[in-house]
């Protein structure tokens, strides 16, 4: 019998890295956010709000990278895999902890998630470019 | 004066062998899923997570049986309950613990509810398929 | 840089082999309980009541057991680790999802957690006894 | 008419300046916490959880943080302020979000709370240490 499974967990160095990357995009931007950066398991692993971001993102940054990674997809795809179907559109939405707006990714590391970044405080857009600013440290 | 109602309620032996069926079912699918069984009462009698299935799918599929077992019926039916009035289709999905997509199904034995089974992590349908699986082996 | 760290995360196929263990027992000792496993991030892995068991277990199982993954010790320590210091011990024990009684353990390999388990619903001792029987069935 | 006060607010900066401080002083004692940095307001400004730190500790860090800047005393003084009075001390410890046991300490500048942080995850003698390591990167 196989006893346990072999995971790979993020750790607490590549996610300040993604952190310092993602707060150097943001003042390029001009805007102020907060960063959360998740376990492979959906546990907060590190955290950081920008001075004058939104309170209320500090919520919505963890969902986001607690959406991605439960799910191992980016919260932005959501839309699209619900839109058709009226049940998932009217019902998905509401399941506690999840966003399907953009601004959340798996990190992946040679094909396999090991966590996940939320971005939530500027627009869909900012926030999304931010944490692909972030991905850009994580070597494959 | 009638003092008490009887009450049917899924036994142990009853969910295993729904959810050794679901599994196997998940498998031919090729698809990780979480599966929950509930009991006429819609407290949770017995659950499965499969490996590599979501982690978000962990409440999902709880509340899809919480639901099919708390309303009597799937809970894929409640779009066409509540689309033609907007106070409904904009209301009731606010309900906390209720789904109102597919995967979630009562399980009845003689016209009577004794549990439901809730399912989720693939898609829509592919979790219904799955419930349905399960759901032949019970015994009427 | 080190980007990841290998975790090692228990199976549903060990998971279900030792829940099976657990219910042989609880009948040996006559007793009906919830018995829960977590995988070793805390997330719920399998879950079963016993036809009886009592409701307000259902939680208590599943705390037991996330408490025992999240600390890497027995439940049943933490009263000796907090009696001699009177702010932990009016302290501690209001922690949201920490059960500090016996009936919660870790489930290791090779000296590495892989997740736990949680008993709950007849005596303390027996709690205890059952987890035991289950943990008999891990390889080392 | 005074139509607003002056409100003092840890920045960002001195955020990360004090984790860099708490991490360095855990690797000392040898120990794996979580650290969490609240604002004067309450609001999570920053969090580190180092590699095998325990979970359950990703909450108390965060709930001696705000206990400290909601009280603006360090978490460790409540015991001493509550003991002599059974209502106190039987009721104090269910305040949800109050954590009455050492780990958490106000960040004070020119006599002025400006934020908190709080440690947990060793014992309380060193996630107290670990706090003071940190503090002590504050100019005053």
């Amino acid at each position: 019998m196989e006893q346990f499974r072999v995971v790979k967990s993020i750790t607490l160095e590549l996610a300040e890295a993604m952190l310092d990357q993602a707060v150097t995009k943001a003042r390029e931007l001009g805007v102020s956010v907060n960063i959360a950066i998740m376990d492979e398991a959906g546990n907060l692993k590190s955290f950081r709000r920008m001075d004058g971001a939104p309170l209320l993102s500090i919520g919505i940054a963890q969902r986001k990278a607690y959406s991605a990674a439960a799910f191992r997809i980016p919260t932005g795809d959501w839309y699209d895999l619900i839109k058709e179907n009226p049940r998932l559109l009217h019902g998905i939405p509401h399941t506690p902890d999840l966003a399907i707006f953009g601004g959340g990714f798996p990190i992946k590391v040679e094909g396999e998630v090991i966590g996940a970044i939320g971005v939530s405080g500027a627009s869909e857009e900012q926030d999304e470019e931010i944490c692909r600013a972030a991905l850009e440290v994580v070597k494959n």
